[in-house]
This record gives structure tokens, C-alpha cells and sequence, in this order.
């Protein structure tokens, strides 16, 4: 047997817990073998940036496998897209007129968020659906312009170049942004937001955007293009005897009705989840015909008008690689990022756990990457993926991602062919159709439950939402990162510590808060600490395990019981020490020697103990003061042993 | 007994550990009681804030005896000053008197690395030195001007202004950021620096200001004030052939030989540790009179030539509270305060340990911010505790406070009455009293032992160190701040996991990689995952439990083994969780369900345990598949169990 060669003391120890023959020689702690220094750092930095290991299937194969495998994992298309079939492409074809009838309306609305004409809108629902549909491993989502990275993205730029003076240079930087945006997302290692900021900050962003559609909704002419709800809604009162129009507002109103309707029928009967689906394009379609032959338009109602023909043209040149605006779409288009990435991982995991598949994330931002950096070069804006539209693809039955690439043939067609005919489309539908769409994005239930669970998370979701809705986009989102890492490092410098007790008739030791009946052993203090020791609160833990000493000293004081002899330190949830953990542990040694009270550690791992014997440490308290576990080191220092044994 | 009460099923559990008795029926996991939502939030705030409870000694206090122990919070002189007797003013005396000859022409030569005329280091050795005595809880610090905060404060300023042309605006902005300093101090809450960092930093820095001095030691006119090594030998080679001075050489190298025979008798021989510390003045008293009665000064040799007599004046005035300089000064002073902070409070903790009394952070943090925001109106600069004046006065037997007090009042005679006689004082003997007092700042041994701990820390204490030599201070400082955090970040967003075995013959259950003769249980997988669940990490760790599950499936299938039917996760370590982690945990469930797996908890926390049964998470999984520990989930699950259950 392994542990006899490696000399490990441990008879007495099992034995005690088989036969109950106590012994105060406890098993000892293991120390890991030793790696070399360049395999340490090599696995560290594979599991640093990736959950799987990325080169596992090329294991074991010839060279010419290993490409095709290499060219498997780029593009999925070719792993999944030999067991293609009819039947399957039934479901995607269906799917992806769907969500192409879905699209094409709500690009025209989305185009406009981003200060951009309705075309970009389109172009968007072209080129990086197609890019993903080879490369992305989701089946389920939905790739196209979203309602609040437009904001986002209009926002931001907006701040930096007037749209309407300079829609030259406006354009160019967006494609910049978009850029940008493409790189960081090949580029992505971390997660910066948790699920309850992205709640509030996707509801802010739903009032935001469906209080901007209020310009159209009302046919309002001057609107400000500040974001925020006391601004906005100045802009909406001031003209409200002699600037909205009365007609403007019945169209809009009654296709919000027919839509909220639509959208309402879809949630009671999933069988008729087509209705919500196809109620925008029927939108468009009626109102258009009945503007077209009554001429609304020439009583005040603002339509479409115009859109450009014809597919998307090459915008390489347009792309800002030098001058103040690089580094601008830079910035831009690394927090338009970040919320595109977060948007699009969580539709693809939501789906992939439904159908059970896996996503990996590392694949998911190369292709999310990759197209949107194409995109930038084929004047698309920044693409994602779409909660509302795939939702519809997943219940209109698709099977892989074939249902984008026909919603990308069918947009294609719609700029070839169509585009004229949205000439009398007003925009009041347009704004109807966005609002129906937006409205979704407020999860009340979700935030009912973040309330529930953690109030933390829930002022976390707060901070976000009411941010977006009385400030702006970007502090909304500044709030949502700035309270989510605040969190985290809170945690890290402020960790729990937790007084333990025996779990009567057991050799379990637990939290005496969590579990009132515990009991405490006379002389013996038992101190769980709660996280890793660094050097953000090592002297915090040190601080607080010389107050529950100072406490529980106290306390034998008054009642006359035996001072507190031993220190058991329960180190299970250490999972690692740096140099000023172990200088704070050696401080500690230090205190609790002058107060005559001994350290005992109890199951350090691996990371630590190594840490521990290396700086000597170990050696300073006594390695017979480490355990295995609790109840190890309690039945070698409790006075009840100490009289039994001979 | 309370387990009866609350309804807990666990009499078969306990029958089984106690009396070998196998039972699928295990301890229930413990909630702790709800506490209202207003104490929880306080409670939180308490702990954030302090390590020790604030207003423990207020408790059941009259109010009259409530101010004393307040007054007493704030001031302890007012608590150990009740026990001064001439026995312990005798050690003080001694030490104070020490420390003073020490700190005088230290703080000369300070002054000008901070690019101030002589007098105000003085000035920093008397006023905050006073106000530290009464304030601070420290017995052993002795408080004054510091080699590091005066270079790196100097390089800061020195970006904005420049103190030759504008030096009144360049001391205004000392003060100011002063001021400001202090006011920082007032508020810190976290430790921003780690250990390693730190002794790479300071390592840096002591060299940075050993270069500096090559400028008075080689007698250079032109020298650049750049501080990184390359510009610096740049300025040194150039007038190597007519540019230095043989007779600065001679002086200088002469007294910094006798200065370091000075400081290694001390090393040798404890009881001899006054000679380093009376060598500076005695150089400077020798030297002065040599320069003096040869002239020297006609040679080339530069001398002090004139220190301001009298003590310091108020400069309430001069601290920019409006303009530009305001927001400058605030950036400097936080970023002084930081280094500034670190090195008083490592300082208190190291000499409070040797001597055992305990130092309270936040009352240190106050007693510093304080001196420094009086010290910035009486034209001092920034002052800390000073590793090596504090060294000596622990050797020279300080009892109290009392001697920075004594050392105080050495300061202001000399400011009244002997300033004077520094003018033949020659520049090259201070700077070899700054170089021998820096080359104590690096600590080869603690870099040594550094490497052998972690490789990490190692990275950044080189980082910080190669930093402040080859580029600047402020950068040293941002690569050692960068990567004190990221390495934390890189902990919370890429925790570790392990797979765990039973260690033969116990219940109890440990990493098999640091427990190789750990072994594992046939159709049951046990993770174990090291970390709080954030949104950071909450889907790394999600794929990577599902990783380790299809790696064992995988085996399984290879060696004709049973596919694994539950997966055991441990969650002692996990701290904490939050509603994306809960998220994950709710998708992993779904995907194990897909893949028959059975999904098990054991030992989640207190804080675990309530948000997910908040969520209806527990339910979700079903409440018996949460268990106490690995050992009762196995023993409800284990095959061999069911076999031999009726």
C-alpha cells in the first residue's frame, strides 16, 4: 500500500475512528509532489483560461486528424454538418423565417437607437448571423442587432461625434467601435458582471429605450438626447398642447394594443408562440398600406421613408486605425463588449442547458469575436444575441444554426428586393414594435428573487437599474461593474470566521450559529476561517481570531471555567496563503505563545501546507500540531483523553 | 435537548458513527435563525469596518465612565499615562535622545530627496511626533520624515511643479497634499499592498535613493531628475573626466566606510546597537569641524549652507483648498498615504508582536491621519514611522510614546538654537548617511524566502522592484498594486477544484492529489470546490465539475467500470454564493439530470444553506440529497449500502 512507503503515521489515528480506540497520533496531513516550476506555470495559466482543457481531443492522434479537429473546433459547422439533414432543416427552415419576419422590423427600430439609418439595421441581420452560424456552438440563439447594445453603442458615440453634423465621421466611428468590440471579445477572460446587475441594467435599459420611442410614439419633434427620465420626460410635456400628434399617436397606439395582444396570446398558449412572432411584420405591413392610401404622411405622421437598396457595402476604410478616434472606438467598443458578450453567453447557456449541450465559452467569444470584427469591414454595427427573437427560434422548433443563416438569406433578399416598399412605414409602428420588444426585458420576477435570496445582489440590481433610468447608459453600467468587483473584494478583505462546535454523538465540528446544539470543548477553542489568507485580510483574520480568543477568555473569567489552553484553526476553507497569510499566521504564534495558548492547525490543503513547510512555519509551531481534521487534534489536546490515557 | 425541538432527523446518522450502525437517514443540515434585515445590515457593516467590536468596552457603562473610555479611545496617553513612573521615563530618555541624535541629519538629507530646504525635515520630526505620542498606539515607533514617502513625494511634485523655478507653489503643493495624505489616512479600510510587494518596493526604492545620492557624493552640478538607474548613470558617467569632484569623493567615502564598520558592529554585537545610531551625528560634528577649519567648502566641496533657524511657522494658508492644484494634491496624498500607511502600521504590528500588546488599526489610522493633517498646517511634510529610527528605539529600551515626545523637544533646541552651526556641514556626508541607512531597506533574506513560498508573490515583489529602478516610483507602485489585486482576482475568478477519495479506514474525505491512498467510491464522484460562488466564477466552475465528470466517464467506460450515478459536491469551502452562482448550480443540476447523474450537496454554510433555500433550489434538488458531510451523502448513496440494506 502507497502510505506505508511513504511513512506515514496514521495506525492509532484510523484506528481510533474504525474501532473506537482513541490515540492522540493522528494521520497525518499530505503534502502534494512536487512539480517543476515551468509545469506549474504552464497548468496554471491553461486553467486560468480555460474550463476544459483545449488541446484534449488532439491526444493520441495522427497528424492529418489533428488538423481536421483543428478545424472542427473553429468552425462547428463542419463536426455537426454531416449528420444534416432534411428533417432537420424542416425545423430550421420554419425557425428562420420566423425570426427573420421578427428581425426585419425590429432592425429598422434598432438601427435608429444607434443613431444610424434603417439600413445598418439590416446589414447587421446578414453578415454575422452567417459568420455564426459556422463558427458558434449555440443551436438556439439568435444573431442580430439588439436593442440595448444600440442604445449603448448610440449613447456613447453620440457623447464623442454629433450624428446628425457628422454622419460621416459617426458611422466611421461606430464601425471603429464595432471593431474594437470584436477584438475584445476575442479577447475576453473574465466575467465583469453578475446575473443581478445584468437584471436592472437590462430593465433600466427596457425604460430607457421604450421612453426614447415616446418621440415617435407621439410625433414629437424636438426630443433631447439625453437619456435619462426627468430629460426626457421635460421633452415629452413641453409640447404637449401644439407638438403631439393626434394621429401619429391612434396608429401607434392601436398596433401597441394588436401587439401586447399578440404577445399576450404567445404567453397563455405556447402552440400559438407564432402569433407574437409574426404580429411586427403584420404590423408593418397594414399600417404601411393604410398610410400609403390615406397619406397620413402629409398630415404630420413620420414615416420611413427611405432606405437604401441593395446589400452591404465594404467599410475596411472607414475603420479609424490611427488618431484620437482609435483610441476612443477603442473604449467604446470594449464596453459595448462586454455587455454584447454577457447578453450573448447567457442566451446560448440558457438554451444549451434546456437541450442539454455545452457551450464553451472560449468558442462562443472567437465566434461572437470573429463576427463582429467581419461586420465592422461590411458596415454591420455591433451584433449579438437576441433574447426575444431566440426565444422564438428555439419554440418555433430550430435544430442548429442553418435557422440564422435563412433569416440571414431572407434579410438579404429584403435589401435587394423590398426595401422600397417600406417607404410609408410610419415610425410610430417602428416605436410600437421596439416598445412590445423591450418590454420583456423587465424581469420583475427575477428581481423578486434576487431580493429573496441576497439583498446585497438586490442593491447591486437597484444601483444598476436606477442608474440607467435617472442618469445614463454608461454610469448605469459603471454602477453595475463598480458594485459587482465591490462585492468581491469586500468578501476577499472582510471573510467570515466562524466558531465551531462538536455535533453531539458525531466527530463532525460545525459552526455553532448554524447548528445551536454543537457544543464547545472545555479549554479548547475551535476557529474556522472562511477564506484564503492574503495579504487584503491576513491581519483581519488575524485581529478577529485574537478577539473570539479574547471573548471566549472573557467569558471563562466570569464563569469560572478552564482558560482556553489550545487554538484549533480550521483551515478546510484556506485554499491558499500568500507570504503576509503565513506573517500573520507567525504573528499570531507569536500573541498566543505570550498568552501560554497553543496553535493547532486543523486540514490545511494542499497549496497551503506546501506554503506552510516551506517557509518554515511548520517546523516554528510543531508538525505535530497539524491534523488532518478537527476531531483529530481535539482528541489529542482534550483533557478528557489526557486523563484517560495512561 | 434542542435537536428535538427543532425536528431534526438524525437519531439513526449519529447511531451510525457512535455505534457502527449504517443508517441512509444523515444529519440534517443546519439554518441558522433569520435575523432581521436591519441587524444583518449593520451587523455587516460592523464587521467590514472593525475587527474588534467598537463599542465593546461601552457596554453596561455609566455615561459619565462612557467619555472617560472615550476620551481614552482617542487618546490612550490617557490610559498608559496613568501608570508612567521615572523608572520607565529613564528607558524613554534614553531611547528619545537616541533616536533624535539619529533623526536629525537623516531628516536633512530627507528633506531634499522631497526637494524641500533642509529645515523642513526638522520641522516633520516635531510636531507629528508630538501628536503621534498622544494618539498612537504603538509603544515602539518612532515617528518622522522617511526616505521612500520623501522621494516618492518629491518625484509627484516634482511632475507638477517645478521646484526650482516655483518653489513656493511646489511647497504649497507639498502641503496640500499633506493635508490630504492624512485625510486618507483617516479613511482607509482595506490593505492595498502585499507583503511581497512590498519588500520589492522598498527594495527599489532604498536603491533608487542610493543613485540619487551618487549626485552629492561625486560633488555632479548637472544631474537629471529622472530616478531611473539608466538616466541616473547617464548623469554620473558624463562628467566622469572634469565633473566630479576628488575632494566631495574623499569625504563622502571615508564617512560612509566609517558609517557601515559603524552599523555591522552594531549587527555583530547586540549590545553595541548605539554605535550605528550615534555615527551619523558624530560624522556630521567631525565633518562639519573638518570642513570649517580647511575650508573645503572653497575646493568645490558643497556644504548645507543654511538651514532656517526657529520653530515651524503655520501654513494653514498655503494649502490650495480651490483650483487645479486641489485635485493634484489629493492624487498625491492618496498615494503617499498608501506607502506611508503600510510602512507605520507593518511597523506598529512587527514590534507589538515581539513585545506582545496588541495595535488596533483603526485607531493607528486615525493617529496618523491626524498628525498629518496638523503636520501639513505647521509646514511639515509627510510623516510615518521610520523602520530603522524604530529599531533603535526598541534597542535603546523605549518604554512609551514618551520618547518621540523627548525625541520632539531634542528636535525644536536644535531648530532654536543650533541650526546654525550645520552650515559647514558637507552635503556628501548626509547622503552617506541616506545610503547607509536605505541599504537596511533591502531585505535580501525575506526575497530569498519570498522564492521558496510563491513563485506569484515572487513575480511581484520583482515586478515592483524592477519597476521602481528601471522606470519610476510611481510605476514600481502601480505594478505592485496591479499585481496585489489581480492575483486576487485571478483567485475569486478561477478558483480550484478537487476530486476527492476516502482516506482508508475513516469517514473522512480529502483531495486525492495532495492524499494519494485516498481511494473512490465506485459510481460516485466527490468534487470538491474551493471558493465563494460569484458571478466571476460561478460557470467556470460549472464546466469545470462537468469536465472532471466527463473525464471520469470517460475512464469508466475505458476500464469497464460503473458510469457514475451521483456527483458528491463538498461545500465546506464555499463561503458564500450568490444569485448567478445559484444560477450555475440550477444548470449543472439540469445538465447532470440530462445525463442521469444524481446531483449531491454536503456541508453547505450558513450563508449557502439560506439562499438556497431561498431560491427553491433545495427543493429543486430534492432537501435529502443535501447532507452534513461527504460521509453521510456516501454512505446514503453507496451501492455497497444498498446491497446490504433489507
Amino acid at each position: 500500500m502507497p502510505e506505508e512507503d511513504t511513512g506515514i503515521r496514521r495506525a492509532d489515528s484510523l484506528r481510533r475512528e474504525n474501532m473506537q480506540t482513541p490515540s492522540p497520533n493522528a494521520y497525518k496531513v499530505g503534502v502534494p509532489p512536487k512539480q517543476k516550476l515551468f509545469d506549474e506555470f504552464t497548468s496554471t495559466v491553461k486553467e486560468t483560461l480555460f474550463s476544459d482543457d483545449p488541446l484534449r481531443n488532439f491526444k493520441d492522434q495522427p497528424r492529418s486528424r489533428k488538423v481536421v479537429i483543428w478545424l472542427q473546433s473553429i468552425f462547428p459547422i463542419l463536426s455537426w454538418g454531416k449528420d444534416y439533414n432534411l428533417s432537420k432543416f424542416k425545423g430550421d427552415l420554419i425557425a428562420g423565417l420566423t425570426i427573420a419576419s421578427l428581425c426585419i422590423p425590429q432592425d429598422i427600430g434598432y438601427a435608429k437607437l444607434a443613431n444610424l439609418t434603417p439600413q445598418y439595421g439590416l446589414y447587421t441581420s446578414f453578415v454575422p448571423p452567417l459568420i455564426y452560424a459556422f463558427m458558434g456552438s449555440s443551436r438556439d440563439i439568435a444573431i442580430g442587432p439588439v436593442a440595448v447594445v444600440s442604445l449603448l453603442l448610440g449613447t456613447l458615440v453620440q457623447n464623442e461625434v454629433d450624428p446628425v453634423k457628422e454622419p460621416v465621421t459617426y458611422r466611421r466611428l461606430v464601425f471603429t467601435a464595432t471593431f474594437f468590440a470584436g477584438i475584445t471579445q476575442l479577447g475576453f477572460v473574465i466575467d465583469f458582471l453578475s446575473h443581478a446587475t445584468v437584471i436592472g441594467f437590462m430593465a433600466g435599459a427596457a425604460i430607457t429605450i421604450a421612453l426614447q420611442q415616446l418621440k415617435n410614439f407621439l410625433g414629437i419633434k424636438n426630443f433631447t438626447k439625453k437619456t435619462d427620465i426627468i430629460s426626457v420626460m421635460k421633452s415629452v410635456w413641453k409640447p404637449v398642447h401644439h407638438g403631439w400628434n393626434w394621429e401619429t399617436i391612434l396608429i401607434g397606439a392601436s398596433f401597441l394594443a394588436f401587439l401586447l395582444v399578440a404577445k399576450y396570446i404567445g404567453k397563455k398558449n405556447k402552440k400559438l408562440f407564432w402569433v407574437p412572432a409574426v404580429a411586427p411584420i403584420i404590423s408593418v405591413i397594414v399600417s404601411t398600406f393604410f398610410v400609403y392610401i390615406t397619406r397620413a404622411d402629409k398630415k404630420g405622421v413620420s414615416i420611413v421613408k427611405h432606405i437604401e437598396k441593395g446589400v452591404n457595402p465594404s467599410s475596411v476604410h472607414e475603420i479609424f486605425f490611427t488618431g484620437s478616434f482609435l483610441a476612443k472606438g477603442f473604449r467604446i467598443g470594449a464596453v459595448s463588449a462586454m455587455i454584447a458578450l454577457t447578453e450573448a453567453i447567457a442566451i446560448a447557456r440558457t438554451f444549451a442547458a434546456m437541450k442539454d449541450y455545452q457551450i464553451d465559452g472560449n468558442k462562443e467569444m472567437i465566434a461572437l469575436g470573429t463576427m463582429n470584427v467581419v461586420g465592422s469591414m461590411s458596415s454591420c454595427y455591433i451584433a449579438t444575441g437576441s433574447f426575444s427573437r431566440s426565444a422564438v427560434n428555439f419554440m418555433a422548433g430550430c435544430n442548429t444554426a442553418v435557422s440564422n443563416i435563412v433569416m440571414s438569406f431572407v434579410v438579404l433578399l429584403t435589401l435587394e428586393v423590398i426595401t422600397p416598399l417600406f417607404k410609408y412605414t410610419p415610425n410610430a409602428v417602428i416605436s410600437s414594435i421596439i416598445i412590445s420588444a423591450v418590454i420583456g426585458l423587465i424581469d420583475i420576477d427575477a428581481m423578486k428573487l434576487i431580493w429573496k435570496i441576497d439583498k446585497l445582489d438586490f442593491i447591486a440590481c437597484m444601483g444598476a437599474f436606477f442608474g440607467v433610468v435617472f442618469v445614463s447608459v454608461e454610469i448605469g453600467l459603471l454602477i453595475a461593474v463598480s458594485i459587482s468587483f465591490a462585492k468581491i473584494l469586500l468578501q476577499v478583505t472582510r471573510p467570515k470566521t466562524a466558531l465551531l462546535g462538536k455535533i453531539p454523538g458525531t466527530n463532525v465540528y460545525r459552526n455553532v450559529l448554524q447548528y445551536p446544539e454543537a457544543t464547545k470543548e472545555s479549554g479548547i477553542l475551535i476557529i474556522r476561517v472562511d477564506s484564503a489568507i492574503y495579504f487584503s485580510n491576513s491581519n483581519y483574520i488575524k485581529e478577529r481570531i485574537l478577539r473570539w480568543l479574547s471573548d471566549e477568555e472573557e467569558y471563562a473569567r466570569d464563569t469560572h471555567q478552564r482558560p482556553t489552553r489550545y487554538l484549533i484553526v480550521e483551515m478546510s476553507p484556506v485554499t491558499n496563503i500568500d507570504t503576509s497569510g503565513i506573517h500573520a499566521l507567525a504573528e499570531l504564534h507569536l500573541s498566543l505563545q505570550k498568552r501560554e495558548v497553543q496553535l493547532v492547525l486543523a486540514n490545511p490543503g494542499s497549496a497551503v501546507i506546501d506554503k506552510l513547510n516551506a517557509s518554515g512555519f511548520s517546523q516554528q509551531i510543531g508538525e505535530d500540531k497539524i491534523f488532518l481534521t478537527v476531531a483529530d487534534a481535539v482528541m489529542t489536546f482534550s483533557p478528557r483523553f489526557e486523563l484517560e490515557q495512561p
